[in-house]
């Protein structure tokens, strides 16, 4: 029989009014044919309150007794959501992540998948159960203690079944109803997308777009998994929801799929630093060093006349989120201090923010930049700094400027159209 | 390293303090050099709720989706108290019924322990362990499954351990600091005993005094495992509770130990039963069926003149459970009107109360029921049925009488008295 993965989030599986509802939507997929492996979440609340409770017991606590104690919250829905099945008639068993086995690396609270053998729960299937309910986000190590993936496992969790078991899809139901072409909260035009690739749903989603963990888009990339998001909330059927896939799965010939943006950016300018090899590395190593996560670089080489010699310097600017600037301001101004680096001036600028464009059309079409930049320029939306990528282009404006250059941009590029 | 087993209920383990309170008695016993292992129940509270999702998902539920999920109480709290004993520098871990493993038959919420293999956690113990924290109440079935033992199981865990790993102690904690002579509620001069024969408290724990699980009892005899009863709420010592433990231990020469007493009694007489052979299986099947239990049985036998024969006849009484008259009247009612059964009259007695006495003395001493019915008559207390075994005997008496009763029970058997 084909076989479906279907996985709901904490808000999906929230109460058992939800979880009834979950139960739902599988039952229909049964009935149109699919065997179907759910994978769930904790209740929404739930991790949050185990957490809690280990963080108040031994603050630097044991991490594996944490997943042993945290892992329980999915194993909770597993059992309720097999029950529910079979209140309706469905033939469904709960699996625990050691039952299956699930078994991962010895990385407690951040381990990774080494491998999920199908045997147990293919012989379920053969003998007729129809649903495998899947406790989310958990695993089994080597030395037989329970592991847990991190935050947001869950999603990777599914794909990894999909991709184990040769599963024709993996739907992630959510409290969204698919990718859109920008936050709707920002520009009344956008558009859900039909259809995303992979590369593109990873750009949007570290630029923000907080549909979809990183982190199971690119196992789904690597795995060739085609990845549904819909909603858990509404009636959903098979043309619902978007599909992030492979490019050739794509038929639309847009150049650019998407605006995303990040609202809290700071700019750093490191003024006049001498320019010579290792300099950025001294800067960066600092940053790294003291936890800074930085995002866009750029660098402005001039030479200034000294009288008696002529120096290459240079402007090193970067951007980094805006909870991060006193952190980098005094890793770089100790650095300083210590003699390990050499600048005139650090200029801080916490009033920026990023908008980005992102589209695998652009690997063959020229004149992106331009086209975006003059759309911007059009609404006299300054660029501070630029930075691109083959199929993103990024630019830090000044945060006032954000919601109209969003705006702008889902214009220029015809967003609001499909196909 | 001698082992001790020390088990937590639900109201042990209530809270974060409570925890940590239960934690700090593991630890003194760690420090008397003692490697321990640890059982825990969910704490309280958490069963009911699990069970309530259960049963609001699905009112004739999978019983193994239930004990899947139930278990997980249990698993929380072995993980807190594993990461409480470490914070206070204890080398500990937890341990999940499916990791030791727990071997238990497959039936569901009622399962009973097969094995405990002593191998994974004997391991740890050599590696430097001191503590292992055993989830209690559940186990793993031949087919890979979780199982539960049922209510109480957790005892009954405690039991099996200490016998599988041939510990010096069980230590039961729970939130009374021993077993009495009698209820202190009934009489002021109860007094705690420091020893109690198995199957002296055999016969109190069914007769109500709810200490400890019939099932815990009845294996810590079969093992011969020493049962501590003593308070999570008191500081203890070597010499706090009551232990319960083979007659050769017992120095005391009381012929009684207690007085057991069960107020919600009823009464019930067959008037003018045909005496003949099957009559009394056939009122006792039909109680059975109906799911009465049966406590007190007593038959007297009378002939009766009819005029042109004489007929051996029968008045047939007995005791169960005042909530279960209804039930218990209408299956004979019905018998009869079958014509099943066959009697004159049916009365119901509901204003009674059961007392007894039990001692393993009473083996060896003559006149115990002559002193106990003078005690009541003593007190002009009417006895309206006798029943008794080896080590027990039991009355049934007007339940306004009952306090009394017992008092003069408890002094005449000098209760009061140590030794």
């Amino acid at each position: 029989m084909p076989l479906l993965v279907m996985k709901f989030g904490g808000t999906s599986v929230a109460d058992l009014d939800r979880i009834a509802n979950a139960a739902q939507k599988v039952k229909r997929e049964v009935e149109r044919g699919y065997d179907v492996i759910v994978i769930v979440s904790a209740m929404s609340g739930k991790t949050n309150e185990l957490v809690g409770w280990v963080e108040a017991t031994s603050p630097f606590y044991d991490a594996r007794e944490y997943d042993a104690v945290v892992s329980s919250g999915e194993n909770i829905t597993a059992g309720l959501m097999a029950l529910r099945l079979q209140e309706m008639n469905v033939p469904a068993r709960s699996w625990q992540g050691w039952q299956v086995p699930i078994h991962t690396t010895s990385a407690h609270s951040a381990a990774r998948f080494k491998s999920i053998p199908r045997d147990n729960i293919d012989a379920k299937f053969a003998e007729g159960m129809r649903v495998a309910v899947v406790s989310g986000f958990q695993g089994l190590s080597e030395e037989g203690r329970i592991t847990t993936l991190g935050r947001g496992g869950s999603d990777t969790t599914a794909v990894a079944f999909a991709a184990a078991f040769g599963a024709e899809r993996c739907d992630i139901y959510t409290d969204v109803d698919g990718v859109y072409t920008t936050d709707p909260r920002v520009s009344s035009k956008a558009r859900k997308l039909d259809r995303i690739a992979y590369e593109e749903m990873l750009e949007l989603a570290s630029l923000g777009a907080k549909v979809l963990q990183t982190r199971s888009v690119e196992l789904a990339m690597r795995n060739n998994v085609r990845l549904r998001v819909l909603s858990s909330f509404e009636d959903t059927d098979e043309t619902s929801g978007t599909l992030v896939c492979g490019e050739d799965e794509i038929m639309e010939s847009k150049i650019v799929s998407g605006v995303a943006f990040s609202r809290d950016e700071a700019k750093m300018t490191l003024v006049t630093v001498e320019d010579r090899p290792g300099i950025a590395s001294g800067i960066f190593g600092t940053l790294a060093d003291a936890g800074v996560n930085v995002d866009m670089i750029v660098q402005n080489i001039s030479e200034r006349n000294y009288g008696d010699h002529i120096e290459a310097v240079t402007d090193m600017t970067f951007s980094c989120p805006i909870n991060q600037v006193s952190r980098a301001k005094k890793a770089l101004e100790d650095a300083q201090a210590a003699n390990a680096l050499g600048y005139e001036d650090l200029v801080v600028d916490t009033e920026v923010a990023k908008v980005s464009v992102v589209g695998i059309g652009m690997r063959s079409h020229a004149g992106v930049a331009a086209r975006m930049f003059k759309a911007l320029a059009a609404e006299n939306v300054n660029i501070k700094v630029i930075a691109t990528s083959e199929i993103k282009i990024s630019v830090l404006v000044d945060r006032k400027y954000l919601e109209l250059a969003v705006q702008a941009l889902h214009d220029a590029f015809d967003l609001d159209k499909a196909g």
